[in-house]
């Protein structure tokens, strides 16, 4: 009912399967989804986040995409504006890391199940 | 590594956090994600469900948003469209109900979880 809280990045949100969603929760989520509406993002996120750690260098993951290594920093910059990842300079790489909450509450957000057991049953 | 399976609308997809996404899978979530890129159809998606039954109709739900029916009725065609709604006509309506196999896959591929417990566990 309140538009307070849009600036939470990892807030508990309900499933969309057990209540209407809040203007400013729908609001902040659509933001994180928009980051993800792209193949190549996608790619990318997965790539830090299947990385050793949750933790990868523009290095270590431009060699799985075939965009250029600017495209690649520019999609990284996009998904960490969103909330998805953080970023991190050491000596000349950035590395970028998971936030781990953020897609925890997207992937709650999503979630059908009303037990623990069926929200990750679907890879059965 | 292969191309085929861009059909599926609920293929089961590993969790991003497990293994980097091949393009035929990132393709397919990133423009179920794009259908989730809009505040107002997070709520509209949302609306529907959590109704009874995981189903509303047009008039049932367009009292809960401010916009347009015409509008409502747009942005459930574009979630029907990515395979996040069904839609039947049943006299002067048309009703929509969720597809709970899309939102678990949407759900599994953020999920962070290597455990059942966790995979909930955002409200905490």
């Amino acid at each position: 009912m309140s538009n307070h809280g849009l600036s939470g990045d990892a807030c508990p949100v309900a499933p969309l399967v057990a209540e209407p969603l809040s203007l400013a929760s729908a609001v902040e989520m659509a933001a994180k989804f928009k980051a993800l509406a792209d193949p190549v993002r996608l790619q990318l996120l997965s790539s830090v986040a299947s990385h050793a750690g949750g933790e990868a260098c523009v290095c270590d993951i431009s060699a799985g995409v075939e965009v250029s290594q600017p495209t690649v920093s520019h999609h990284l910059r996009v998904l960490r504006d969103a909330g998805l990842l953080t970023s991190q300079r050491r000596a000349s790489w950035v590395y970028y890391a998971v936030v781990p909450e953020a897609l925890a509450a997207l992937s709650g957000l999503l979630s059908v199940a009303t037990d623990s057991a069926a929200a990750v049953g679907v890879s059965a």
